[in-house]
């Protein structure tokens, strides 16, 4: 098993992924402009959840660029970020229907807890096959903003069970933070 | 972030894109070939978006062919047309079920909007990467069919609310000038 | 455009199209084994265009092998059997519906067309590029298979207005005398 | 037909083979948090094959990195492998519906020994292609893991009409049995 093989395996898999959210979304009943705002919540829910698909796929690659071997371990951690990342579909349908309810806003933030989860796990097996000194290690380094990302995923969800809204700005808040790819592998590209 | 990467994820996505509107065209009810008319109008208009999107997938190639780096900006905007291009698809399916209808041609060109407004953003965030005298910024020019084009849309979008049937005359009348390969890049690679 | 480009971008396309029919089969209402029986004749239909589609792939592998140099003219063919191909996903969802009825045979024999025809266009498109005397021009040879294909479908056509079952018949024929992989590129391979 | 071609044409497939499967998954009618419950066997159905699809990807690339050489027979049994992975989708919609009962966990069992006779009829054709002290002869060895598994497929298939858990245990069974890389490969790998 390659890097470059793994790496044209999830890319592949997360083209798909993002595209397929939008069979999720169908078209208005009526025929008239103001159909169209039947529509917007769930086009909303797919364009949060695009992004944040978007920013796992950056990050992947700025990280495998400093990928120099990978084992069993690295493998199944990234099976378990795309078993995670594709529940983001179904999540985005059930959460863009009522995008106030607890129970979609609860799954959606479980879901992108569990996309954090893995990809920390995938992190981590990483940082035990390369060198402290290897460009992979310096290019993670104390993984600050990872941390905190899942601080606050595992805070949302307790917290949709009272006000759903505030999970919702909470998961849009990391989308932001994460906007701009990772800097800490970027400057050790550079 | 390599350019060879973005291009690839881009082709993926749009592989998947202009093959899945082919999955809201659903069989007729009746089993006569009289029943086939129809699919005709939803045909019709998967067969508009299909050369839509192949459009943007081959000036996307002549494009990069002559990029030498990009960024953060070329990479989000690039993310922005990929997600413009998405909505093709549901677009396609409201405006073949309504052809002749304001709220789908409306939308309909939009999205078409959405596109054009996507991709000039990407030219211009390659652009400032480029120096003037780069072949990219060569082969593209003064983007007099690109500025052409994102006018026709502006136009197609109120026009709509008045004759759709000239708003998508408009919208497949831009498809027939793209239809050729952008010659001013192809003209540089030769 | 280069020739590698156009080939990854088709084998994206065919594998998302060869992949989605299975999207057209439902699972069956009831839990015994008897039930299954109510997919059987869409689980056959679903075989026979992923036979169909398979070899167009193969076929399409073969040619490219020997292909030098491309122009629009090819590419646009090469779209026109993208776009073609795609329309046998929902041949094969009505068809399997009702594999005895004259709509859906009809409809099936005429996608299966558009993609000979399509196919055949993208031949010339590519042997008026290429010397007599090339590699291409000599696997092409008389295309005597190509022909005949073409003539099976084209009389299947109006066959299926009178007995679909034999227009099933003739295009499982055409299938079986595909399946072995094109002996005339092979053999300028070897 | 070049072998790298075949390995990525697989690859595509299989990503959105194991991808569209989450299409099936639909989000609950109600909003509450136990509304989930609904969706709980269809996401472990899907969890199921999400793994097993993924097996074969992972032990498909250990084999081809040993591969020399491909023929016709090792292209249409791929195909075939490629094709029974394909109900993988249709099996786990039904199953997941119905977890206990035997229509379902029948079909499943079959659709699980259709994938493992494909694979196995591909290294028979690939070992006929390949001397017996190639690195290929000597990864596979004995294959006693997949006759091990094609005995507890075979087995599974007719238990499921009496005990239906039974053969669910025994294809999870094997899912975890194969859950590490092949071991014959990689020792040779290394």
């Amino acid at each position: 098993m390659t890097t470059d093989r793994l790496v044209a395996f999830t890319d592949g898999v997360i083209a798909i992924l993002i595209t397929i959210m939008v069979l999720e979304l169908k078209p208005p009943a009526g025929t008239g402009i103001g159909d169209l705002h039947t529509v917007v919540p769930k086009l909303l829910a797919y364009l949060l959840s695009f992004v944040l698909v978007g920013i796992y796929w950056i990050n992947h690659h700025h990280l495998f660029h400093v990928v120099e071997k990978i084992d069993g371990a690295v493998l199944w951690s990234n099976m378990a970020l795309l078993f995670s990342l594709s529940l983001v579909s179904l999540a985005t349908a059930w959460f863009g229907e009522h995008p106030g309810s607890t129970g979609p806003v609860f799954w959606y933030a479980i879901v992108q807890l569990l996309c954090a989860i893995s990809y920390t796990l995938m992190t981590i097996s990483l940082l035990r096959l390369h060198d402290p000194e290897s460009r992979l290690a310096k290019a993670i380094g104390d993984d600050r903003k990872g941390k905190w990302s899942m601080l606050a995923y595992v805070v949302s969800v307790p917290i949709s069970l009272v006000a759903p809204a505030i999970t919702v700005a909470i998961i849009a808040g990391v989308a932001i933070a994460w906007f701009v790819p990772d800097r800490r592998v970027s400057r050790v590209l550079d």
